[in-house]
């Protein structure tokens, strides 16, 4: 059933809101997905709203009827909102019309087979919601096994980060761990453990990369901590020869993920 | 001469302000960098703030007083403001401590010698100000010849594209022209006009990147105009394979800048 909210102080609405804050985010294990697009992107891999919320309107686009019917088939809530709400909800003056609240897909090292999949990839420390969600959206694009997320990382599932990943966070997993617990799995990554670091000398493209093989990168201010770099097998360095001494972390891992996969 | 500002009505706080407009930016051939490390990098560039803007402060950095020096000695103005100014300027509420006003500097597609470099980039019809900041930034890293910015592009001098730039805008040539203008000056391009068509059969590794190479890629919604792909001797397509069926434009470029240029 469609329930009808005109209150802000409506305690879903309230939940909702809740979840642009990264604590009550890790407490529910849930995220905010924001607009039709990346809703309709998560139904057709198989996972449906807890909470779907929409802003009333005369004439409901069919993918919305969609979504409204698959959130109630499991029981989720569906509410129709003012545009007050909404903007609230969105913190935004033009907000989407359609907002969502989904389950947490995180997996742990150990839910993961490095075998599984030719090519893997771990960030370590990466700060930034939108180059995070950028990586997961060329991760899932190259087919690659999944993103490891080593240390204090940014959360994958801020509203900026899952409206980068165009849809992809619902499509390959996403693993969190700590520094000690990467390097206590290391010996289970037995292809090429190849990591980017600017004092590298070797060219990137033509490292060897042994299958399954996994590229770390490290922070965007100051690459890979030491413990990490040193449990790697090769470090390598995406050339440069203009004036920047830099690329973009989202740029140098998407080029990263491409010369490994050899696609 | 160091001139102290407080108020807000001061009309070269006006003049800056007004630079948050594209309008105003295009009219003036002005644009706004934030930060000391941007303005650094300009000088080291040999581009000198026309106006330099900083916090009061009881202690100022070593490399603002040098910035401070080299835009007094080109006679620009240095003003000293409230925190609540640099507020408004940037319109943020934990602003950067330092801004500069720089002389925009855009080339034609005249200026530029396609045989003076290996590999150059177009961009049609650009949206996004960060995702053209990044493939500046990229092209810099690359050594590549330039930055082509074809129909109507999102404006490369804005904040937030410059800020995206980490001071490559002031390292290579950036051109703006027409379509018509691209497609009159398409006999210079002797090499490969090499077009990204999500489309296209052929794989972006293993094109004839033959020299001077010219790399088109489209808007992030629909890709190349028919016109413009029809003006390019190949079309590649960077493999997916995954579910995701589509790159962000800055991870897409970067990966072809380094293709083509065989970094």
């Amino acid at each position: 059933m469609i329930k009808s909210v005109t209150s802000l102080t409506n305690q879903t609405v309230k939940d909702i809101r809740a979840l642009h804050m990264r604590k009550e985010r890790e407490e529910t294990g849930r995220f905010l997905a924001e607009g039709l697009k990346i809703i309709i992107d998560a139904l057709d891999q198989g996972f449906a709203p807890l909470i779907l919320v929409f802003g009333k309107s005369d004439d409901r686009h069919p993918m919305l009827e969609r979504a409204i019917r698959e959130t109630l088939a499991v029981e989720g809530e569906v509410l129709e909102v003012t545009r007050e709400i909404l903007e609230k909800i969105s913190r935004k003056d033009n907000p989407q019309m359609v907002v969502a609240v989904f389950a947490q897909q995180v997996k742990s090292l150990a839910d993961i087979d490095p075998n599984s999949n030719a090519v893997w990839v771990a960030l370590e420390q990466i700060r930034d919601p939108g180059n995070l969600g950028t990586i997961i959206r060329t991760a899932d694009a190259a087919g690659i096994g999944g993103v490891i997320l080593i240390g204090d990382c940014v959360d994958p599932f801020s509203v900026e980060t899952v409206r980068a990943t165009m849809g992809s966070v619902f499509a390959l997993p996403v693993v969190k761990c700590t520094r000690e617990a990467f390097l206590a799995d290391r010996s289970r990554w037995t292809g090429s453990v190849v990591g980017t670091l600017l004092t590298a000398t070797h060219n990137h493209r033509t490292a060897d990369y042994r299958r399954p093989t996994l590229i770390l990168m490290g922070t965007e201010q100051s690459g890979l901590t030491p413990d990490i770099a040193a449990a790697c097998d090769t470090h390598v360095k995406i050339p440069m020869r203009g004036r920047a001494d830099s690329l973009n972390l989202s740029v140098a891992t998407g080029i990263m993920i491409y010369a490994a996969a050899g696609l």
